[in-house]
């Protein structure tokens, strides 16, 4: 672990962006797409389909893990790298958002919040401190600051609230994540990322944003965004505030989205992304490819002797018949999450490569128009 | 397509047998064990991963196959083989025993079994002239006779009219085998089984298995075993019915069984296993090492860094720790199944390799005696 965290931006195509972001575990290309293993592992992948489908790095959920295995345990057991066997960074959220959409009983004051497990009932609670404590535990290379994120609709007092609370976590979640550098608990090389909040609401978006950049991050997230909203508003608002946000720092858009989500984001100006929609759809039945959607339960794929893509890199994409992957989805086969789980994740990470070259070429705006009448996707909107 | 069925036995030590089936899809080394591929898929596994573990043929299930996705959709996709991407051998049986455990509403008569499919009510017909034809649409290289297994405990009068319904049985697949041989309906080096039913009555074992020889199989089956019976009693009605077998075909015992089992059948003489015990045992938590079973569910595992086998030449048991499938497991993981299930095809795999081994060699015996020890079992049975 000798190279610091970096962030280069290589080049830039309208709001489109290309860099690289450098850390000790290994480059991250942005535009990035960030396979989610909520539990420490990427729902039915091997790290190694991950890493061939072109993963940089994969997002763990702070939440799930504080809870099970315990931070305490991972680290005692060498951090979470070592516990799910992945070589590359590991950027993991602040277990905030989980806290408001999974937990029981949550209690929030500006002091924190105090939750009941999803899983036990058992008592626990997260503060700005303790959350960089338990992603110190884990070991990630990215930690992202306790935030609040209201669900929307929400009203302007709720949304403020929401603002200036995010806000003075952020302060004290880089003091805690200082102090984590200087004791050695964080290692050279992992950050802590802000998070900006503020709902729909432009002027607050921009308060947030002026305010986090003046405390100072490695990086900023854009959160409290697909939760809801339309798309519209979800990119506007992506739009206005990455115009605050400085540009020789990654900008991470939380929980987006579709195909579509992504390369409209990206035009806009982020770079980094999570979404639990290639990995969920897989187990579904659903897969993402280059000319849409196909929803492998409908009989018409019976009989079809064709791949989901001849032209894929990936296997699960390339070798097998559309009739037995609609035979494994129907008979509840695990053998069909697992190959369109694998599938789903690399046509995003295929997505992400292209959006790089058209980037680094120039022609990101033509190639946009292109894929989405290829994608023939309207942008629909999925949840996070 | 050139090379033709055949047995080779290059080996005994005791009852133990060493040999070789050489079949147009290549090799299967004996003893074998046969990972079950139910729906066409082995649950849970890649097929890389099973031939990496030293699996050379795989079972399929007619009774599942024709019910979803049909074995005529299956043909018109190009066979068993191209529609599961596994290009050796594959192993089917004929239907008879899941539609006495799986189907509703069954009626037997002399002319085959009417059920209805466990799937969607609806009604089928298997005779032993349909079982051979679903077979040969499949393009299995080893077809299994249309036999009728009944439940233990059973009369000897319920015994005796199964017995004398699967030789008949058995008479007509093999006519009907030939049959489909001359039309090009299956290719040269595919064959036929017999089945020796007789529950664990030794004067009807011995019956069948007469009655069956006269007839002349490429292989025998035994076939009503592994259903309730004590492993005492399975074992010796192996042993008096493989004293009426001919040495040069091989025999294959059915859905059996735990990694004792497999050993003491291998000192009696048999070639062949399938069961489910290594892949339903790996969604279910439970590992096989030579060392004997490892319960990932249990707690003690919560905080060992330690793989199933740091010796295993297999991936998922020797990479991982124990203290990640805990955590795997309890979280109902995709990946702790797949993990599980690839450790323990890899686990019999490896341990009918040793038998090959020492069979080779001439040291069953002793191998046996330290091995049963090793596993530290006394012979506790798993169903079928």
């Amino acid at each position: 672990m000798t190279e610091r965290f970096t962030f280069t931006l290589l080049g830039t195509d309208g709001g489109a962006r290309l860099g690289r972001i450098g850390t000790p575990r290994g480059p991250i290309r942005t535009p990035a797409f960030m396979p989610v293993g909520t539990a420490a592992t990427v729902k039915a992948i091997y790290t190694d389909q991950l890493e061939a489908a072109g993963t940089d790095i994969v997002l763990a959920n702070t939440y799930h893990l504080m809870l099970r295995p315990g931070a305490e345990r991972v680290a005692r057991l060498g951090g979470l790298h070592r516990f799910m066997r992945w070589k590359g960074p590991i950027i993991t959220d602040s277990g905030g958002f989980q806290v408001m959409s999974l937990s029981k009983l949550r209690k929030i004051t500006d002091a924190g919040v105090t939750f009941q497990s999803h899983i036990d009932g058992s008592t626990h609670t997260l503060t700005p401190e303790r959350a960089v404590e338990i992603q110190c535990l884990l070991g990630s290379d990215i930690q992202m600051q306790l935030d609040e994120c209201v669900a929307l609709p929400a009203t302007p007092a709720e949304t403020q609230v929401a603002v200036d609370r995010s806000l003075a976590w952020g302060e004290r979640g880089k003091r805690a994540f200082a102090q984590a550098l200087e004791e050695g608990r964080a290692m050279p090389g992992q950050v802590l990322f802000g998070i900006v909040q503020g709902g729909i609401d432009a002027q607050l978006r921009r308060r947030s944003a002026d305010a986090l950049v003046a405390l100072g991050f490695s990086g900023y997230a854009v959160g409290g965004l697909a939760v809801g909203e339309t798309q519209q508003a979800m990119l506007d608002t992506l739009e206005l505030t990455v115009r605050r946000l400085p540009a020789d720092k990654p900008r991470y858009l939380m929980g987006v989205g579709t195909p579509v989500d992504l390369i409209e984001s990206v035009a806009r100006g982020a770079d980094m992304f999570d979404c639990v929609l290639p990995t969920r759809s897989g187990r579904h039945g659903l897969a993402f490819t280059w000319a849409g959607k196909v929803n492998l339960k409908n009989a018409r794929h019976a009989d079809d002797p064709e791949p989901l893509d001849p032209a894929s890199p990936c296997p699960a994409a390339r070798d097998y018949s559309r009739a037995y992957l609609h035979h494994l989805v129907k008979s509840e086969e695990y053998l069909g999450a697992m190959l369109l789980s694998w599938a789903n994740v690399s046509f995003y990470q295929q997505l992400m490569e292209a959006m790089r070259a058209a980037i680094a070429e120039g022609r990101f705006a033509a190639w946009s128009t292109e894929t989405k009448a290829r994608l023939g996707a309207t942008g629909t909107r999925s949840g996070p």
